[in-house]
């Protein structure tokens, strides 16, 4: 990997982008990764939708998916008149949304582009590129928000640190090793396995072992060990939602490492 | 399966025997459990030894599979004079040691098998028949010890428990609910996968629903859960190694679950 380059998993814009030659979304498959880095391409937003369904994507990269979906149901209405392009962007919207009923973000998102979409109708302006921007520009705001994430996170970091992950965080749990590495301190990773979906052993480990750092696989069963040996100094998790009272719901297995 | 015949995996002398006919040793396969139930046919106690090195066959089903090595040989043996008998066996018993060299029960019972076979040999009687009926009393042994460990922990149960298991703790864990289901409590298990190998997925789940219990099988990852719910009242593992000052070495795991 070029030096300055993210790990493909950590590049949201990797993960996820529209081919503008093949009018195709092209979504990276994580259920193949590590040992194959395929994409998975979709010509239709039912096709995304599928994708979705199927976990080809997972945690920052699904709302990106989604939104690319939108943007695919707008390549393909292009030579629509006003009211086609409408109804097709809502039944891409609604058929998107269903994929995760819980992912407020996600709705956030759809809500936002087919209002957008519905203005750019109205004025008759290039309906594909608005959404495509849409989808780039959300997909660019996941990764500041990631990269702040990392930032703030590093700060808590001290120098010889072991971190053990618990599942697949996003980019934000390799940002915060890259940040404190870029003040000088050396950081080193465990990573949990993740039964059943593996996202620490396949995801995880992956993205945190391409980027540069010393990684160690570890089953689900060996943090207590590893901790009762002093080989952990501090341990991060992703939350799976977080609601407005503070109330967090985690993986499962994050429990027994708290 | 016929009402009290034991799960496949429960009774040792369907997990290794001498097949006569064939002069073959035949291990249970416990890699493919459960779902291929087959066995692993050996000519030779090279062979034997291969496939404990290999792991076909894994914690009380070791020392039996060495026993019926040895018997192996001794087959192999039989048209041979005196001297070279001893040297057959010998070999054997040296080849199959160094398949395990700190499983001490296994030791144990190759010294006695060398010993026995020498006398045999010195007065001329059928070594093979011999070494046959000490590998079969060795595993009915196993199972006489297992069911008593089963029995005693019976007592400890109490009507409607649901008991945690880690790892594959031998036929006793069977034993265990199935005296507590005779003396009229009910019993069910929650199983851990027990990553990387998943005995607890494969063979404790397998042989404790074939033995007809109420199964649920969990990741390495939910113990603590489960238990903050209440849905545990006890557990149960295996030690890997009893030291003779009451040292234990448990299977990985064990540590974060008590």
């Amino acid at each position: 990997m070029p030096k300055d380059e993210l790990p493909i998993l950590v590049d949201l814009h990797k993960n996820v982008y529209f081919d503008d030659e093949e009018g195709e979304a092209v979504i990276l498959d994580r259920r193949k990764l590590p040992l194959d880095t395929t994409h998975y391409r979709c010509k239709t937003y039912q096709e995304v939708a599928e994708a979705i369904e199927k976990m080809v994507t997972q945690s920052l990269g699904v709302s990106p998916a989604a939104g690319y979906g939108v943007v695919t149901a707008a390549y393909q209405a292009q030579e629509k008149n006003k009211s086609e392009k409408k109804k097709q962007i809502r039944k891409a919207v609604k058929r998107i949304k269903n994929t995760r009923p819980t992912q407020t973000s996600l709705h956030y998102l759809m809500d936002e582009m087919l209002e957008t979409a519905e203005e750019k109708i109205g004025k008759d302006e290039n309906l594909f590129k608005a959404m495509r921007k849409k989808a780039y520009d959300w997909t660019k705001n996941l990764m500041k928000v990631s990269r702040k994430l990392g930032k703030h996170t590093s700060k808590i970091i001290d120098d010889g640190d072991t971190i053990l992950t618990h599942c697949y965080g996003g980019p934000a749990i390799y940002f915060m090793g890259d940040y404190a590495r870029r003040d000088g301190k050396e950081v080193n990773y465990y990573c949990t396995e993740t039964r059943p979906y593996l996202q620490g052993a396949r995801l995880t480990s992956f993205a945190l072992s391409q980027g540069g750092f010393d990684v160690t696989l570890i089953t689900d069963g060996m943090p207590a060990y590893c901790m009762s040996e002093g080989l952990i100094s501090k341990f991060i998790t992703g939350a799976d939602r977080i609601s407005m009272d503070g109330g967090v719901a985690n993986k499962i297995g994050t429990c027994q490492i708290a």
